[in-house]
């Protein structure tokens, strides 16, 4: 089984009208995800900003619940927010893993669009179950991961659809459902065999 | 296929100690949900809340959302918020469905204990494919649903896990992985069969 990271993207990443962006780090996208990530046996979540003055806000809040006030009173959200890690860019947080895990991270990125090459959640799940490099999977805030990263990736995870027309998840449901589509214990799916 | 809602209960739900409280609605759990409740073809979205003062802000986000400023520059945003219904306890909320459908909904809970009868994501997916009577999924907010919510349950639903043994998913990642299990297009599934 490989080692499992994410990272939730915010630089960088497009707006409505598909022009690159920088979205604002929120105190919700670290403690939803950190807890997803907790919960399906992720060894780390990287939140992505290259704002400087973002990075003392976000580290107030992990310092908070991991060594803080919200230690006692909450223990478990500290056990999720300790995989938390702030980093400037998506390199360095390749980096971190090859320093970690002395392998290249296989890059997984998500993305609400269609296109040709896209690799469905079944076919990963499998090759998660069977690789040893570590993988990391890419969440991009705003209006999706700019084309830069995606060009940089691996794999390309098929859009999370239900049964409608509708694709407008938020980047904490998304990426809930991504990591239970991937790791969750196999009876846990819909499809019984 | 039955037509599914859900509903967000704010009360009566318990904290940590296992006290009855009463929680207040927050912005995120209305926009996140309904996202996910869209997404996922769902008919209606309850958010259940006691308290008189919280009923005209949730609804002044709902207006922004589908009558207001907020309808032009993202309109998928309405598309999900106009299926949010603020009413002040499940009973409000059963009554709204039996006028909209003719039928009093089956009552399936979530929870992230473990206890006896419980019913399998698969199951429950079969059951909605086959029933005729409508289905209301109940989340609780806090530390989850009161005794007095679930002993109501027609159907109480196994916690999410995944492969440890931490079991603190937020209500919106919760909410966004049950609606994947019970509503993805059967493909979506990690089980290939």
């Amino acid at each position: 089984m490989a080692s499992v990271y994410c990272a939730l993207i915010h630089h960088p990443v497009v707006n409505r009208e598909g022009e690159e962006v920088t979205t604002s780090v929120t105190n919700l996208d670290v403690h939803d995800i950190a807890r997803s990530a907790r919960t399906y046996g992720l060894r780390g979540y990287f939140v992505v900003s290259p704002i400087d003055a973002q990075h003392p806000v976000v580290q107030k809040i992990i310092d908070h619940w991991t060594s803080g006030a919200g230690t006692s009173r909450f223990p478990e959200r500290g056990e999720a927010i300790a995989l938390v890690r702030l980093c400037h860019s998506l390199d360095d947080a390749i980096a971190e893993i090859e320093a970690t895990e002395g392998k290249t991270p296989r890059l997984v990125v998500t993305s609400a669009r269609v296109g040709p090459g896209r690799s469905s959640y079944a076919q990963e799940a499998e090759r998660l179950r069977a690789e040893s490099r570590p993988t990391l999977l890419l969440f991009g805030t705003g209006h999706g991961l700019s084309e830069r990263v995606l060009q940089r990736a691996d794999v390309f995870l098929e859009p999370i659809v239900g049964p409608t027309d509708f694709n407008h998840l938020s980047v904490r449901a998304a990426a809930a459902i991504t990591l239970d589509r991937l790791l969750a214990p196999k009876s846990a799916a819909n499809n019984p065999v």
